[in-house]
């Protein structure tokens, strides 16, 4: 292929590797329908009716771009909050603003922490800006507090990645162990705390709005890609301190959000009822899953997200022919991909209908294996 | 303001100015209400009633991530531009795509060739990224592609823009000196040749796709947001030979673009009946335009886009207070950043009910001068 002849050394180096391959893909690829979507931590509840309505009164606006300055969803957000919107930058989902995030502290050979099969769209933004990712392998099948700081002091990176719910396994540590963890990151290393799972967690699992807030060294990032049902619509947010969110201002796209999606987080925010509705439904579908999997002999692990890991008791190969023999009915499940999380399998919350189509699989897959 | 202390230098160098300051930020900083927005080129005559009817279909899919090989897009655009959907990349937005490209290929230091008033989106990524910007002057309002090549020979920069049809001026080349240009640039300099507005564009201004398919060093960027109406819904694309294409999967926010938004796209391209119907209804907006400007004793300049700009025969600071009198009457335009670009307004087509307001308004304003 016949490609530009000077771009830089370091997209020379880059690989062409994506960090997830779509499902779509993988129906054009196999030639086979995606039946139950339950791979990607979507959320098949989908979104509520207000903002289908939203969207509908918004439509024909859509020839107009969308305030670069997102004023009105900042100033929703700061009220649900309890924080001001000069705590917020708006991006098109985390995707977007862990890029921009790798952008601000990262030039080529600076270390990153990270937990050893953690995000892996985290990574391929740390590598795409030339920096050196350091992991620390997961214990209990969660991410290593203390482990995470050691490495953090060890290194001196500009740069700690840290979720909480955690995505692949689900797991979490109580809001006490965050926050002492984010105070003890040195101010020379800014920490991303991702919490776009942080709807479904249980109580007393993530910190409260004011607790990091005046630290200039913390980024707290969010979605309304999971619980709101919106991973479409491409809408997350960071919460940091003013100085550290004015930040975002200098390299972002500003008019980078979709009008319509805007309109539809403003009606999701205002709907906190149907959220309410919705985790209910998704931690029954979190106790359907586990059920499911103990029937077949596997051992399902707690989940504050809306998925869950499931302990398929042998290697990563195992668990893929599993992943890929699903897939073979129809059902899209994704796993984790390094050792030994991808023991794993991990299976997205999602409708009965959904669930019924994974019942009915697994076995089939599991004696064919 | 308390920020992260270790934001890399080239960050904590750059200005937290932005390309433009939106309509809502005017209405709220002034506590004025925008009547006519005919100031960003958007399509105030909007997106077809065909691509309201898919955004209504598709919304209720917005829990899903968009694909992220934007397969379909690809092939609808390859099959209707004549290329392969291999020669394509998709963005969210021109903006998008143009800060991706400046990422590929420059490095802090490296000039950037570029008109001197062209887009000031494009700037903001080339300094973002430590780019040094060299200018070339417009001659006889339009851009220089004599004095553009001469400063490429100079330079030998990585990275050159030239918009046709131009943006802020209107004007345009004729294909065959676009073509002979874009041959004439070594194959060491990226060329982004910017066809934001070439759908309004007359007959024998755009080069055939074919005419530099086969040029790795130059790409062509469109987009959704102009004549086919749908600004906010952030589509642009770019192409290119398959070999530079590719590079954008090296660095681009794979799930970046929103679902709903890529329906819409897809019904728009489909849809070129209403695509040639809205075509003339912003001819038509221009020449009421043009006739308004001329009622007034302004000079209105030929345009190929869905805006025009007009002289108004002074210096910036009388164009600036009519762009900001029209603002009294809740008219919003625009006006180019430097001299002697500057002496002109720009109005972008819209209905008939925004051109009353401006016809109304404008000698108005320029009485109270």
């Amino acid at each position: 292929m016949s490609a530009f002849s000077r771009f830089t050394p370091l997209i020379n180096a880059l690989p062409a590797t994506v960090p997830f391959v779509g499902p779509e893909a993988i129906e054009r690829n196999r030639g086979l329908e995606v039946k139950a979507r339950i791979g990607a931590n979507e959320n098949g509840f989908g979104p509520a009716p207000s903002v289908l309505q939203a969207i509908a009164e918004a439509a024909p606006s859509t020839w107009k771009y969308n305030d670069p300055e997102n004023f009105a969803l900042k100033q929703a957000l700061a009220a649900h909050l309890g924080c001001r919107p000069e705590n917020l930058a708006i991006g098109e989902g985390i995707d977007s603003l862990l890029g921009q995030i790798v952008r601000l502290v990262i030039e080529p050979g600076f270390s990153v922490v990270t937990s050893l099969g953690a995000y892996p769209t985290f990574n391929f933004h740390v590598t795409g800006h030339g920096g050196r990712l350091v992991t620390v392998p997961y214990v209990d099948d969660r991410e290593d507090l203390d482990g995470l700081l050691d490495a953090v002091r060890r290194e001196n990176p500009p740069l700690v990645y840290f979720a909480n719910p955690d995505n692949p396994m689900g797991s979490w540590w109580n809001a006490d162990s965050v926050v002492a963890f984010a105070l003890a990151v040195p101010e020379t290393s800014l920490l991303i705390l991702d919490e776009a799972y942080c709807e479904t967690a249980p109580a007393g699992s993530t910190p409260a709005i004011e607790a990091l807030l005046d630290r200039p060294n913390v980024i707290r990032t969010r979605t309304f890609s999971k619980a709101y049902g919106l991973a479409g619509a491409r809408i997350g947010y960071a919460i940091s301190t003013p100085g550290t969110a004015a930040a975002f201002d200098k390299i972002r796209n500003h008019f980078g959000m979709a009008r319509i999606s805007t309109a539809a987080a403003l009606a999701a925010l205002a709907d906190q009822d149907y959220l309410g509705k919705v985790i209910d439904r998704i931690a029954g579908s979190r106790e359907r899953i586990a059920q499911i999997a103990r029937d077949n002999g596997l051992t399902p692990l707690p989940s504050a997200t809306n998925f869950v890991a499931i302990d398929c008791g042998r290697d990563g190969a195992y668990a893929k022919s599993i992943v890929d023999g699903l897939m073979d009915y129809g059902v899209f499940i994704r796993m984790p991909g390094v050792a030994p999380l991808n023991r794993c399998i991990r299976v997205s919350a999602g409708p009965e209908s959904d669930m019924a189509l994974l019942e009915q699989a697994l076995p089939l897959v599991l004696k064919s294996l």
